[in-house]
């Protein structure tokens, strides 16, 4: 898969706000987009159900920082690097573009969790059928 | 107004997804509604409406850690705490409790923007009228 | 419990929208807002997690029609009727005031289900418990 | 244009919610979506500004009813319909497909408005150069 992963996609009339732009919340909505389609390009799924529930990441930590502004109908590409595969958890970073311009840069820490109906989620070791298929779509980052 | 200040809050049905935990954005949401009310409280608003079109406060940085999980119908409190009052632009620090337990912290740096339809907003100094109010809430803190 | 069932609540920023009102998909987030803490004061929940999964209320028909207009920080009032308890389904109706002003009304109509998941619900009669607490709180209404 | 006018999108997981389906709101934000991409490809947009603010279309009457079930990463199909055009207001037919199944169906009735900041909406005749767009786009409708 090339790196960075690239993802088009054109700002919802719902994503803006009375102040006339793109809320901020919605950036973590596109770069959840960005992650989802990356995994799914990977055959994996950001909810992998299974007998006991499911395999999900819950997010431990996100940023997001805003340089230009994005209005409704605009097209934005969402670049995702992973920066880091950890033993439980993928660090992404994520740069927003309109045209040429960067509007937005982010990062997302997601960890990897067994989740069971209306219990809080547990932190397990990403299993090792789905780090590999992560650690061949990014060869060059460090993982520990 | 006491500091910090505490706003609490039961997590809606739409705040959650198919993991069955409150959805990542949703603090940001939360975060927003403290502030808002913070402001409503000094007599202010996130939007002023003027002859010119209106004042608001764009953010330029945001951040969020995760420490615990938030269920459907649960209460939580917010509480913000203004981190810096600039000349421009205002950074506020919130921590989530459920009950006794820390379950998210975060901040947000707002900038006070001229907005004009349609136009990208473009940052002003903050006008004393609405310097005033703020500091008067939040004495201890450093201003430049 | 009063009939009909009230509930005040303040219009969001991210409610909003680039045209400058409240987005008229917010009014069913408010619709169900109110279905939800009236099931609440019953004692009962939208989403009762059971060993064999949950039960809960999937929508089969909604509507709303606008009758004025909503905005930023406005506060309204949601007025909830049970319209019909039926043997497997509840019908709503909701009247969405601003001041003495009808801005919004609409009916939603819910279904009992059996959740399982990652499968299609399944509808099922209201069980015994639930129905009578229902039926406590709307006593006027057709049953059948 | 073909009609009906048909728009495939996935099913994100901010559209879900802890009862493991997507959301009922969501499909008003595919309807959306499926009327401003049907819009733009007419060269028009749902959010028009001008020198006296914008024309725009707020909804008067909305409705949804629901046949099946749709999940996290499910592919579906919207077909948009010109139901009527009027001399004010465009009422617009949806159905849902997931593969074969038609999963909902709902109808918009959006009126063309006047929009000027902080004020109520004025609607207003759909101005010629619109409705000549419109009308080729739609031969066999209803118009009055």
């Amino acid at each position: 898969m090339p790196s960075p992963f690239r993802l088009q996609r054109r700002v919802e009339f719902r994503d803006t706000d009375a102040a006339g732009i793109v809320h901020f919340s919605a950036y973590f909505l596109y770069m959840e987009q960005a992650e989802h389609e990356w995994l799914r390009q990977l055959g994996l799924s950001v909810l992998m159900r299974d007998a006991e529930g499911a395999v999900s990441w819950p997010r431990v930590s996100v940023r997001c920082d805003y340089r230009g502004v994005v209005l409704f109908e605009d097209v934005i590409e969402i670049e995702l690097s992973v920066l880091h595969l950890g033993t439980k958890s993928v660090k992404y970073g994520f740069r927003f573009l309109k045209g040429e311009q960067l509007v937005a840069e982010g990062e997302v820490t997601s960890v990897c969790c067994r989740m069971r109906d209306g219990q809080a989620p547990k932190s397990i070791p990403i299993p090792a059928s789905i780090r590999a298929k992560m650690a061949t779509a990014c060869p060059a980052i460090s993982n520990d």
